[in-house]
């Protein structure tokens, strides 16, 4: 079942390797269907270069295996919780790149410096605060999710918007309309993380005017979008 | 028609691939003909992959496409504000390359700080102005070419000595006398800035002497230039 | 002798270029036998390039030649006092990899600052202290074997726990379960090391809850883990 | 004349990029015959991709040229001005590669920092002292020769224990036995550079104990080293 699902979640995942974002299994895509009841997930920690698109994990919204012969990745309940939250979430991608990692570890913000943020996220990247000790000793992964929940909540952020996020202490998630959109996504905001780290250095960090980023977000995304081949 | 700068300008935007000026599709080239009466451009957001002579577009200096199925690229009226002020200007590239946009986020200009700049650029590559809210909501992209043409004015730069800029907040602009002499440019571009922001960092920015300037950049350029081969 | 065991050294080997943790001949990696009689090392200052299986070279614990027709590495006597001391070492590689190198001369341990370490690290890896003129001028290979065991000593580490180890001025050793896996350690701390670095700059040091280093730690080691295939 | 050198000077200048120390064709190798009547040297500005054997050309040493048809490089006055001083040195490499670079524009002394430099350099990496003006516009090249033996013998320094140099707001040349070996001692110094930096950075620059430069130094070099096969 899902088999197009399957084969583009095992590209989006070889695609980590591709633009250096992963070293070696550290990262997991998923994939939601279309009807919302399944998604499908790389399993967990299987060697990227023997990976096929049959040992993708199909699993139910209650994290059942429904399909597939191998454990599905350890942060599966952090995407699913994630997919039941956000209609807007139809992939996601989670690595440990270096440098949204190191944004992560820092819990910095990743904030509008320029245009190459604002052609793709309509303000800040957000970090979740510290989990609990609670938090982390019970469903730790479940609870990874809903304190990236709660950062958006609070925030009054939708993913569709900003589609990515720095778990406090761990590392970035990104969203996207599919499997390969959320690898883009992830790119993005690791080039991002990068110029931030060495503008915060140079002690330079200067948002972008707000009209700015409306001109750059806008003319990508929206009705009035004018950037690239219809 | 102009097939042969279609095939010059196609070739200059791989370019930018294979120096790693920049990701996916952020990067445009053009080249304008002999007779300055047009412009051959990349299309907007197309994949660099699959990208073929044919694709590049073709316009007249009001912007009006002559040849071409796609739309071009959407900083298309940047480059045509700066063809018509230029002469000496026959090919731009633009990227988010890491390093050059850092500085230009920073709103630093880059020093001339040993002979590796001193061999290209005669003098400081210059920031530009931020532009204002009126400027960015009404023809952002011409408005930005306005601005780097204000930039060179007051300082009395020809972008045939410096040719590059940065416009804050954004990224690169470089020139050439074709388009792969404008992806040079990017190239060299992107190492000064490199070199510059790790200077800053250590505070041990030291301009060179002007003597070593005119040294370096006149064994290079003009008459008595006596580097490579005539 | 041993001939699998040569065979996994050599790709061992053959990996620190692949991560490109190594320059030139950089580098060893050595293997201990099952009944832990025999040592498996790269030969001292070959090309990485033409170095095949049947030039590895095996010697005793007391470092006698046994098999090989070439000299071992120099380092050859670090790594027998290391196997000497812990059973659960039964590979080692050591390298001059940039970051740890960095923090090895900086010395400054690595400290947990998100989950990337404490995936496979349960704490600090630690830097050595000075080794003494005395211990430098005679036997230093050796001696530098002894003051990592005082290290982990003094500190109560177990190599297990901590599979890596800067030494001061110098560089990181790093072990494992057979030679490739403390290859993938030197990177994981290659890796971490990196981050440190960019995080000590930023004067955004934060060390991990204790609990979140558990749970990172232990859902991948140990009795109750519940990480990849089993 | 000299084939076999011309081989030896194309393949180490090929080596440069492999190496990543050079961009388009910024960088020369040269070496000496044997009884140091003649260099050869790469042409000036000539791309590396199409570069034969044939191209080298072939020098006396008041900077004739006695076989080829290409002009020689643009810097080989400072070539032979070391050639003509130091019968140690036998091949050169000069480059902008990035670090070594920043230090010369820093103009900061690579200090040794760590055994990755004591293993090749008997001591710190000098900067020479800037040029004066009536030395950068007379006879420069030449005169960039002199700067950097002045460096030398005011400090005391013999180029076979400290194998390269930093040209104050330029760049490295660093010396060999033969084209390759100058260019193995370009690696090392980019390695030291790009450690150099980053520990100035943490401000944790520590110079290693004598004994340890010593012990390191002399394993490789001179009548007691035992590092290598034989």
């Amino acid at each position: 079942m899902l088999e197009e699902i399957k084969e583009r979640v095992l590209k989006a995942n070889l695609l980590l390797t591709k633009y250096d974002l992963v070293k070696f299994t550290w990262g997991n895509v998923s994939e939601i269907s279309p009807d919302r009841k399944y998604i499908v997930i790389k399993p967990s920690g299987v060697d990227y270069e023997t990976m096929k698109a049959s040992d993708m994990v199909v699993l139910d919204m209650e994290g059942n295996v429904v399909e597939g012969n191998l454990k599905p990745s350890s942060d599966t309940p952090t995407h699913l919780e994630l997919y039941k939250k956000y209609k807007d979430i139809k992939a996601i991608t989670h690595t440990h790149s270096r440098w949204a990692t190191i944004m992560a570890q820092a819990k910095l913000d990743i904030k509008v410096a320029g245009t190459t943020q604002a052609d793709y996220f309509y303000g800040s990247i957000p970090v979740t605060r510290d989990m609990t000790k609670e938090e982390i000793e019970e469903a730790y992964e479940k609870n990874t999710g809903k304190v990236i929940i709660e950062c958006f909540e609070e925030r009054h952020i939708s993913p569709k918007d900003i589609p990515a996020v720095l778990v406090a202490s761990h590392g970035p998630f990104a969203f996207g309309v599919d499997a390969k959109d959320s690898v883009f996504h992830s790119v993005v905001l690791e080039e991002v993380a990068f110029m931030n780290w060495h503008l915060e250095v140079l002690n330079k960090h200067q948002a972008v005017k707000q009209e700015l980023l409306d001109k750059h977000y806008l003319r990508k995304h929206g009705a009035n979008s004018y950037y690239g081949q219809n």
